[in-house]
């Protein structure tokens, strides 16, 4: 699928003017009709602020505005139709009125509508065009776009070039040629943030009274959710990091949870936009937590698969997740652990044994304790933390009952968490 | 060490203005005095573009110009003196001049002269102002730095900020607040591109008659060496990916080597630019090889080790390497392996044999041929292409012998060569 994304500003404001890409030349305000007609793309989206509207009725309005004359514009301009516009909040003192709220919504918010629009699966061409972008749109969503691409990269081969034409110079040009400034492929980049597990973490207070502000904070049941299960959601995160395949399966994200919680956010947020004559302020921002549950459930739909979670996997399966969501050294080390698991359980287990037992009962002497670097370096199938059942095939499963970490019985759950977190470096 | 970063365009166009930072305000045309103030950097580094230059007498007599009159406006408005000017090329047609090459010469000469800048060791706190740059110069300076960054995260801790301040509205504005826009820790990120086989990757053509172009790619010889050597080096680029330890230290690459290549690209490309009354036109342009190589420089630099390359290791010196170098569970089933293979080998071998010879006399079972899952899996320790030694100590080192690789006898160098081009994509 091809994909066009463009920075836009205030676009009523450009001068007609002859564009070169390649063999063509289109004359005209803009370089999109140019870039459709060379690139055909399935899909265009337009990324501008909403610092461009100038119906102040309500926010609704304001976005209305941005986007009638947004379609008029395109429509002058003979732009094909299959185009979405991205209109993000923006901030500064402009004459038709004045914007003010947390810098960071415009990343945050871009990365948001972002992965609601890019494919999650096929191979995926992407085009981005920073010539009409205001500097911190365009390097916000570029920012964006790369992370998100980062992830789609994991099961999708995933190319992006982005354009620039020459620079626009009153009363001297006559042509401006569209230049090619990067042209690469997207490696797969899984996402390496961590969860906050503090609500405050999702959504920042920017001119809110403390109370008001604490109490907003309070009624965000799903937030709630999200911060209490932040070890587990870390955890899965960690997982296809360092390619843990049980982890990944047995704590495979609830995606409903993650698109309810973005809601809720997102609801909030917007109920504290107030709306006067010509003056918007947001008096909450959103937080980096959003950005990374965002991502992780963008990467929850990159990386799909059907009947999870669960407890208890064949060892077949826990190879189809290696097979499928791991690349290079951690796919093959993970499958040589996998292997070895089954050559070392050899017999019928007559029900499930903690691993750690079968290997005593085989003669070895497994360390009684979970070592944090055991546990990464057998991809997770630690012996203490794991129990496994042979009828004929071999299942795995992470045990419920307590074991022995830094010296004292811990929780099974606790003792993973923990483990990776610190790995990822959570304090 | 504290570095701040701008992306600068037209600086003798700028109004005075207050600008605000946090609790802190200051009048005049730029963002930097203020910057500078709060964040207290150790030094400060300047991208803009050469097409500021009036000078046209020669491309020094350019950058001087533009050299002077950034001094002259720092001197201004009472700027810190630690200031590094990076002076790139720029394209547009301007009242001044009119400036012609390949639009990608301006990421690839960031990099560059970002990497001589940027430190190789110790914690890194770097800050990034996009106020007052070109879109596409901030854009690649953005992209430049941020590259460079992630290979810096490999050994040191690093932060980065970047800001940008309201907009500016001629008529309107009074003070405009600088915004943070992004805040994060980099993540280690080490290079995961390839060096191109062929030289003109390095050094394209813009507008070269086609003898003359190929009579410079026939005169660079260092280039030459790259290219004969890219297999090796890409290797070691893999083996940081991949986390193995002996492709790491035998395959180490020769700094001056890179060094010597890069310059000469450098000088070819220079050569190449054309300056006539009101005119500059870049006759060749910066390739894809010249930024990989840029990066590998820095990489060596930052993953620096003495004594390398060399062909024998003690199993104690490549888990230092593991160690030291890599991450997580690469590190850790890393060390595992070499774990394995110290305990594999327990009694005094009497002299250098193949590994896979050694399992046989141990009555076991080798796979006898090199296959790339499992040199990956066992951190490039593979029982056909290692030897192994231990008069006390275990030592390894690859063979010279010719191993079995898909059916045929072939160069143990050229075996792993093509496995590892094969995992990172390589065609």
């Amino acid at each position: 699928m091809k994909i066009l994304v463009l920075s836009w500003g205030d676009f009523e404001r450009w001068k007609e003017i002859r564009y070169r890409f390649g063999d063509e030349t289109s004359v005209g305000p803009s370089t999109l009709p140019i870039l459709q007609k060379a690139i055909k793309p399935d899909w265009t989206v337009i990324v501008l602020p909403d610092t461009l509207g100038r119906d102040f009725e309500s926010l609704e309005a304001l976005r209305e505005d941005v986007r009638n004359r947004l379609m008029g514009f395109l429509d002058r301009i003979g732009a094909g139709r299959e185009v979405d516009a991205i209109i993000v909040p923006g901030i500064g003192e402009f004459p038709h009125g004045t914007f003010r709220g947390g810098a960071m919504d415009t990343y945050h918010y871009t990365l948001y509508r972002l992965a609601q629009v890019l494919p999650i699966e096929g191979p995926l061409e992407v085009h981005f065009d920073s010539t009409h972008g205001l500097n911190y749109i365009t390097l916000l969503t570029y920012r964006a776009l790369k992370e998100l691409l980062g992830i789609a990269a994991m099961t999708n081969r995933v190319t992006f070039t982005a354009y620039n034409s020459d620079p626009f110079v009153p009363g001297i040009t006559r042509e401006l040629t569209i230049n090619v400034i990067e042209k690469s492929e997207v490696k797969q980049s899984p996402l390496n943030e961590a969860l906050p597990s503090s609500r405050k973490g999702y959504l920042g207070n920017f001119a809110l009274p403390g109370r008001e502000y604490g109490s907003v904070i309070k009624s965000m049941e799903k937030i709630g959710e999200v911060t209490r299960g932040a070890g587990k959601l870390n955890a899965w995160i960690a997982s296809v990091i360092y390619g843990l395949p049980l982890v990944f399966g047995a704590y495979y994200p609830d995606g409903r949870l993650l698109e309810e919680a973005l809601d809720e956010v997102l609801s909030a947020y917007s109920e504290n936009i107030r709306v006067s004559e010509k003056r918007i302020e947001r008096a909450l921002s959103l937080g980096d937590g959003f950005g990374v549950l965002v991502k992780l459930l963008y990467q929850r739909k990159v990386l799909k698969m059907g009947g999870l979670p669960k407890e208890e996997f064949s060892l077949e399966e826990l190879g189809e997740i290696a097979e499928r969501f791991f690349k290079g050294r951690i796919r093959e080390s993970t499958k040589t652990e996998l292997h070895r698991l089954t050559s070392s359980v050899k017999v019928n287990t007559n029900g499930w044994i903690r691993y750690s037992e079968f290997l005593k009962m085989m003669g070895k002497n497994p360390n009684p304790q979970v070592d944090p670097r055991n546990f990464l370096a057998h991809a997770g199938l630690e012996a203490n933390l794991i129990e496994v059942k042979r009828e004929g095939e071999l299942y795995v499963r992470y045990t419920g009952e307590k074991v022995l970490y830094g010296g004292t019985p811990a929780e099974p759950e606790k003792v993973i968490t923990a483990v990776l977190s610190k790995a990822m470096g959570v304090t």
